[in-house]
């Protein structure tokens, strides 16, 4: 995998495990973090050969002894997060980034296989109504809702989303929710006139004073939260600019490097810079339940369905920037 | 004063105007702001010549028209903060970090005088029974109180103090009376025997596997506060290597330029890093019953008193690091 070679292959299905759940997986997002992986980035991490994939949807195909509350046929997704339980940080109730997490789609098989077996402790069920093409964007979803919580915005807050990817805009989406305003800046044009259409403020970094605007768009006062989504040294070295005293900086991005950050600004306006990795089962829980509502807009997400054979050409475009979220359609022709 | 000359001269005694009050100064602490002042460092922001000097105490000698509550005599400190209470960040209740806040020794006329008029709204009253050279390190104390407070640590918590000056081993006495374990890192060996007489676990970053200490120190979890007052770009990299899983990093000194810090850390272990500056009132307060109970230990930090004639000597020692905390004593002979 490391070399970026992807492959599809027919395997014997094995039945659910005690305790497990069988699914039927209907569609799997990819991610940045799948990029990363086909790409060789996280060779130190991973063991190949691995099945990848971890925004998931689909239905339970058989229920594994001991496994209650299931049902063949139940809509599902899964929080693809496994802990040990033990650790200092899963004593202290911080779970979901446990010392020694495992997270399925990386650490273990995800979910880009027709026949998936999983804990059904990471099973979450979904509603009837919810279409299971976009149930697929309940991870990246709870990834927003996680990070918005992680703010503590309050209603009538002004937000900025520095990096207008898909996690960008699901950030100003959840953000909007909770009664914010939002800003989101991106560099890439038609991503630009996507995020307008939805009714976001945007902004050009490359182009715009961002400080300037971001003080006249909040009268002065700077930002309450500025979110750094886009993993630029650029970007990181505005946020101490563009934030309020006593604003809140949360670092969503991966930041492969260290980066500069303006601690004299940090101290005067007495800053606050959060990390914020994956979600809690809250977050999970209220991503399913905002999607169902219609609130995060998933039609201009999802920018193209592939089958599962065309998986190593999407990978491709997203790592060209040609895309926003591609889901693999993992049942294929046959499915309802 | 840019130019590092400081003189002693003698002037006509002003009563105090309307809602003043006129202190008759006891002592008056010098600190690293003022050191930056004599140096010059700061000359874009202060009108020279100034009288410097934000770590008082003394009596009241007059009082202004319209003043309550205070009468010839009583001992008092100042917290040396006038905001304009209109700026968004005194509408939201911080004051103490106003937009427009002018900081009285630097922005406007200090106690290193024997007759100093001050608005009695910053007047903070002392205990009858607290000398009066122990009530100069109210203010500084007071800076360590606003920093334990703003890093919510807890009962039974580790905290790691980077850097063993005067503020450092005030952090580090606030943190103990509030139920911590503290280590302090110091490379000054001098300074690493007076602090570990006072108690505290001291390592010297120069030379010891700090990571590797702090983690033996608290069992493989890693600290739950990091005070990083040492303002050393080394002591910020090491910040994020040294807290816990959602461990808490307040950044007390000036940084005059931007660090690097490793993001990457701060996202997988949802750190939180946050300013701290000056202090709030029931900062000051809290400073206050401190001092008076003992806990801090003003005799250890206190390395000098001299005669307000050789405060230039003073300042000299402080910038060559040869000193802790010096007092000038502002009403010299004659004061009992
Ligand atoms: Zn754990
Ligand atoms: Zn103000």
């Amino acid at each position: 995998m490391g070399g970026g070679r992807l492959e599809t292959v027919s395997v014997d299905v094995e039945p659910p495990g005690p305790g497990e759940l069988q699914i039927a997986v209907a569609y799997c997002g990819l991610c940045g973090t799948d990029l990363h992986i086909v790409h060789g980035n996280m060779d130190a991490r991973v063991r190949t050969p691995l099945v990848f994939g971890h925004e998931t949807s689909g239905t339970v195909a058989a229920v594994g002894a001991g496994v209650e509350g299931w049902k063949v046929g139940d809509p599902l997704t899964v929080m693809p997060l496994i802990w040990d339980g033990t650790c200092a940080a899963c004593l202290a109730g911080h779970q979901h980034i446990c010392q020694n997490l495992v997270f399925v789609g990386i650490d273990s098989p995800g979910g880009l296989q027709q026949r998936w077996n999983v804990p059904a402790s990471i099973a979450v069920p979904l509603p009837a109504g919810l279409d299971l093409r976009t149930a697929a964007l309940v991870e990246p979803a709870a990834v927003a809702v996680h990070d918005v919580r992680r703010s503590e915005l309050q209603v009538g807050d002004r937000a900025v989303v520095l990096g207008g990817g898909p996690i960008g805009v699901l950030i100003a989406a959840v953000a909007r929710e909770a009664g914010a305003h939002v800003m989101v800046a991106e560099v890439d044009a038609s991503r630009r006139s996507r995020i307008a259409e939805l009714g976001f403020e945007v902004i050009d970094p490359s182009s715009a004073d961002m400080v300037a605007e971001v003080e006249r768009w909040t009268g002065g006062v700077g930002a309450d939260v500025v979110f750094e989504v886009s993993g630029a040294a650029a970007a990181v070295r505005a946020t101490t600019a563009l934030a309020k005293v006593r604003g809140t900086i949360v670092v969503v991005a991966i930041h492969s490097a260290p980066r500069e950050i303006d601690l004299q600004r940090v101290f005067w306006r007495e800053l606050r810079l959060l990390g914020a990795r994956v979600y809690q089962r809250s977050d999970f829980e209220r991503a399913v339940e905002l999607l169902g509502r219609g609130v995060i807009p998933a039609d201009a997400l999802i920018s193209g369905v592939v089958p599962i054979e065309e998986t190593a050409s999407a990978v491709a475009d997203l790592s060209a920037g040609r895309a926003m979220k591609i889901l693999v359609d993992v049942a294929g022709e046959g499915r309802a």
